[in-house]
């Protein structure tokens, strides 16, 4: 089989799913809960209409690779190359108006990351890596990625969605961390790990995350040269209790505390 | 007199500051403390870039009136007119290279709020609004923007920057809110206001606010149909504790719980 352009295929499926979202942000579309009756979930027309047009695609264009999404499930999860979707990462953002969401699209090859991209449609950027490099094409133009020396904590700026996301016995560890950082901030989903690849933010912790919420961030952290791994030191790629760093330094040191419990 | 085009002038102080600040966004600026090793309270050259050259737009066009402003102070506060400018509101999102932040340029009449714009000049948005009505401008297109109807608390999506910037006992208080809330979220400083303005978030509840972090914003919300004042139910002008509701149900339901204490 001849080499495959991955990344010019990634765009393509960043272009389509873009133009399906677009129209539906900052519109009045009905935000519908399926959590049940639990936290407030919203899913969008647009969710669901981004997902179908990428597996579409990717179906078309590789029928023999896996797929798993947010809106519409897993299939051949067992395939070689194995893609992961999250339409919209943020969408609580997006239903606020805010600019902090994007489309993530990972590829698993043989359960390894190996490629990914996060594009925001509104503001035209796209992050992307394939976990040796990593990459911005934005409004003002291409550059490469690398995250920032930061030697400890206390010159850290950490960012986390939101700590009332974690269960208490992790929002305290969590805490633990928080109180040795420079500045620490909530919101961010997806925008805080690019922003770790671009050099801007230092420590990203997060938990309860789903496989699709950060696989496709992980060759881009690791390509830009940050540490991304779950609290335990273990692959990201499984979700969970996810943290991420630009500097191995940071990364050891938060983790330390992170095990603390 | 005749009657001065305030819309036309703020236009050129956003296209003037924005060009001044847009190098700056993302790019390794080093960032300053002067909190004087309190707060991490960062300070950056675009930021005073931005309001230097605003101030000397507008002294060169109403030598008489008067500009407060962050970063370099006030001046003929007794004026008809005074300018109140925040080059840029959410100074950490900036140096974190998160696009929640803008450039907010108030104008008080006999020290009523009677223009506004919040600009990001990145995203290329205007939210600007006179009390009576308010508009938004960006990359896809002009509108007019109003509040959405939202029946209470039960319903309400809310805002706050970050309930860290609080006191205990004002954090207190935005947590009774907060318990009642349908969403609660965290960050998104000036952007919040913009998206309660577009009928996107329904509650902003701050503390500590200066006058140049919400003065522009009052006449965009009060233009899009919102309520804005103290926790005490006064003019939001002089900053402090501040809620902006884009429904008066839920103003006085918010109201009612931060006043118990």
């Amino acid at each position: 089989m001849a080499p495959v352009d991955f990344e010019a295929f990634v765009d393509e499926l960043a272009n389509v799913s873009g133009t399906t979202i677009l129209p539906f942000f900052r519109s009045a579309l009905a935000a519908e809960d399926k959590s049940g009756g639990g936290n407030f979930d919203p899913v969008t027309e647009a969710d669901r209409g981004a997902e179908a047009v990428i597996r579409q695609k990717i179906r078309a264009m590789f029928p023999s690779h896996g797929v798993m999404g947010e809106e519409y499930g897993s299939e051949r999860l067992d395939a070689e190359f194995v893609w992961v979707l999250d339409p919209i990462d943020g969408t609580k953002s997006f239903i606020s108006g805010m600019v902090g969401w994007g489309t993530l699209i990972g590829l698993l090859r043989n359960g390894q990351p190996c490629y990914g991209m996060m594009h925001q449609p509104f503001t035209r950027e796209r992050f992307s890596g394939d976990g040796g490099s990593a990459k911005y094409r934005g409004p003002g133009g291409e550059r490469t990625m690398r995250t920032r020396s930061c030697a400890g904590l206390a010159d850290a700026v950490l960012y986390t969605t939101s700590p009332r996301l974690m269960v208490e016995a992790d929002r305290a560890l969590f805490s633990a961390v928080e109180e040795k950082v420079k500045l620490s901030r909530y919101g961010g989903d997806c925008y805080a790990y690019a922003m770790l690849a671009m050099g801007l933010v230092d420590l990203v912790i997060e938990a309860n995350l789903q496989p699709y919420d950060i696989t496709a961030l992980i060759p881009i952290v690791e390509g830009a040269g940050g540490v991304i791994t779950t609290w335990d030191g273990g692959p990201a790629q499984a979700g969970g209790r996810v943290v991420a760093a630009g500097d191995a330094r940071v990364h050891a040191a938060a983790l330390s505390l992170l095990q603390a419990g």
